[in-house]
């Protein structure tokens, strides 16, 4: 990856909009643009104060191209740490083209994915794990992850992981002392202090470890399995917990009500229902085709919501231990196949019941989550449960979550390498062997803050970056 | 319209990019953002200077909403003449979301389409018709229009009509004092001089109405109606047009070559192909409902290419006279029911006929263009046959080019006067008279600049804006 290029690439989204932004970056950005920006007051661009903004003409000889205002940012006082130039011109795509185009013959380099980003990297800007945060933030769709985004391009994840690499390095370089000194059997390391920092880091990184469960369906959404009949009153659900929220525009093929995936924000957090038929008993083939791929959906979902009727159940004249037989059946069935899988059993419709009727369903069915969609009656604490399921306490506290899955497997590695350390600690093992295993741990906390690197995982992190970024 | 409101809107085109670009514009701009920036050096926005960069976060409260960069535009000095501030944000669409919202909840309110550019003209940045070109450069997809709405917008056009009407102007003036000393018949407007004046607008204003048929023509694209019978070349006629030009992306669905119609950009001139079948002399129900719809389509095209294969024709051992016999009826029945429009009648793939077939051809065929697309023969001078049908001089000497048809109208109108106007002088018509043609004239003028304007006009043409420009 040459880094000597000057580079170029469309920064705002493509298509056309009032304005667009185009970023040129590299040790000759403000050579190149320079004589290709005619100043409404004549001034010379490369003469300019960093941080300022000029309006003029972008020429091509003594073709205009458009009016643009031009961002300088100099020296290493930019996003790349290099010096930068935005050219921020009408939005027509033929403009942007022509300007991009312009710059092109005049010595700019194509940008690649992620490659302004990447530049920021190398240069020092930011860490590995801050640049990956850039990727998240532009992806976050919902309140926590892009809290969580921000919270990582601030650099809080990658500062204790840096911190704490320091301070076991100190160690390593004290017991890599004393290998040198082996003959005279002298401890420059203090074992005490080693074991406290070694259980510190072990705490640490079982925190992170364990965030990770939370981090990643907060990044990819909860995929909540909704088990119910036609008619039960799913519709009116989805629509009465969206009512407040803000709903998240799905990728998913049609937004509306009768689709099989809905994406809701619940407190900040996505949830992705997943609509499935209900199961009976049943010795029909096709039914049964529909019974296996509900099954298959509860088992792809985290959490299973159980919807049902509860005015039907109560309309056949039937002796109390009947009235909710199926019902009953069903949920067993569910709770056979997926015994650790959370579950939570609504009764819809509970405003036609009257006080009896409702006490006599509470009694057939323990643990039930009354509710009337319709009249927004027990949505709110319905919504608590939902987000009961996610340990929102972190979120709140600002902890630090790891989301993304690079991360949680050299946690993992370093985790694995450290109770190594621990190990050795409690069993005096020889520092020759313990400094190998201080030195794993150490190339595992560098991997996530990018100390530790390669061109091919720069490569594969970058390639998943918009162009222009 | 509101101009003391403090306006937000999304300037970058939606969707997601690496960054998006939210404008701020009105007397508090300034003062709702600052609370809401916090600068990384601890800079106070407010106090800052005009055009400078500042890097900071916005901030909601405790809650970071995001890294930003902002440019501050103080006084008058922006766009739209009033302070303005551009957020630049990582853009993902929830992140331009939050923080529209957060001004919005802070006191701005959501900007209509082209509001910015409404403020700037009301603001007296520029005038109307420059105000106009901004959209004209946004929508513009090709070479000549690009040129023809950079000129507009630079007010090579207005500034022309504003000369004229101030030099008219002053007559109106001098012939309305005369009006006051009518007792005393004086002339204080020279004649000669005004007749001079009235013949020189007379010359501008009829050469800026041809102009309106090259400049219709441009902004939309030239419609060409391709007649040929499958396998006669029209695929490999349009790569061979193409190969060296820019193709321009159509908003017709589908671009590929198999489609009904192609947009090429030639000498960056659109051209609209209108694909069509060929004419034969038939009395099958079908194929006349056929040769209807390739009238139809003849009809709406401004120059027909008819395209045969020459090397088909000669095929046939048939006497010469016969040989194109079919070829001489097809194009004399279009010539017949469309005499005006110009046609040019290409022979393709005369690379498989020796000489003398085709000087028998060219006998056959007066007129002919000969071509072989395959082997790209032919091809610079058909592109150069289109081409004449543009008057391009004008584009080639930088002339002033009407394309918009308000313009065109209030050009009709101000002619319409200004020869009442002449013919008054000529009849010696008294000057109470004259001057209401002259009032007449001046206010045909002013509505192309916008020195005569109204809300519902002003309404009517931001409505064509998009929303943040």
């Amino acid at each position: 990856m040459n880094t000597q290029d000057t580079i170029v690439a469309l920064a705002s989204p493509a298509g056309a909009g009032a304005i667009a932004v185009i970023r040129v970056s590299g040790p000759d950005a403000i050579a190149i643009c320079t004589p290709l920006f005619r100043s409404k007051r004549g001034k010379d661009l490369s003469k300019q104060k960093t941080h300022t903004i000029h309006l003029g003409h972008i020429v091509d000889g003594q073709r205009v191209l458009d009016e643009v205002l031009v961002s300088l940012f100099k020296g290493s006082n930019s996003y790349t740490g290099e010096p930068t130039v935005e050219i921020s011109c009408h939005g027509s795509s033929y403009i942007q083209q022509e300007i991009i185009q312009l710059l092109l013959r005049q010595g700019c380099r194509a940008a690649q994915a992620g490659e302004f980003t990447l530049r920021s990297f190398i240069n020092g800007k930011m860490d590995l794990s801050q640049a990956e945060a850039v990727a998240d933030l532009i992806a976050s769709d919902n309140e926590a992850s892009h809290q969580i985004a921000m919270q990582q391009m601030r650099g809080g994840f990658s500062n204790e992981i840096a911190q704490l690499r320091q301070e076991l390095l100190n160690f390593a370089s004290l017991i890599e002392l004393e290998l040198d000194f082996s003959e005279e059997d002298v401890e420059f390391a203090d074992r005490t202090q080693f074991k406290e920092l070694i259980a510190r880091i072990t705490k640490v990184l079982k925190r992170l470890i364990d965030s990770f469960a939370t981090g990643n369906v907060i990044k990819n959404g909860i995929p909540v399995a909704i088990v119910g009949e036609p008619n039960v009153g799913k519709s009116t659900l989805l629509n009465a917990l969206l009512n407040e929220e803000r709903a998240i525009v799905s990728d998913i093929a049609g937004t509306t009500r009768d689709t099989i995936e809905d994406e809701l924000s619940i407190g900040g957090i996505g949830f992705r229902f997943i609509d499935t038929a209900g199961i009976r008993e049943t010795i029909d083939v096709i039914e049964g085709l529909g019974i296996q791929k509900t099954f298959e959906k509860i088992g792809q979902a985290q959490v299973v919501v159980y919807l049902f009727d509860a005015s039907l159940s109560t309309q056949a004249s039937l002796p109390e231990g009947e009235k909710y037989k199926s019902i009953v059946i069903e949920i067993e069935k569910i709770k056979n196949q997926f015994p650790l899988k959370p579950l939570l059993i609504v009764a819809n419709k509970v405003d036609q019941l009257n006080k009896s009727e409702i006490a006599s369903l509470q009694r057939a069915i323990p643990n039930l989550h009354l509710l009337s969609a319709k009249q927004k009656e027990g949505v709110d604490a319905l919504k608590a449960k939902l987000l009961d399921f996610v340990n929102t306490g972190v979120l709140r506290n600002n902890e630090t979550i790891v989301t993304n899955s690079r991360h949680y497997d050299a946690l993992l590695k370093a985790l694995e390498e450290i109770e190594k350390v621990h190990y050795g600690l409690d069993t005096d093992l020889s520092g020759d062997l313990m400094a190998i295993d201080i030195r794993q741990a150490l190339y595992h906390f560098g991997e996530i803050t990018g100390q530790v690197t390669n061109d091919e995982l720069l490569g594969n992190i970058f390639a998943n970056f918009c162009i222009g970024k």
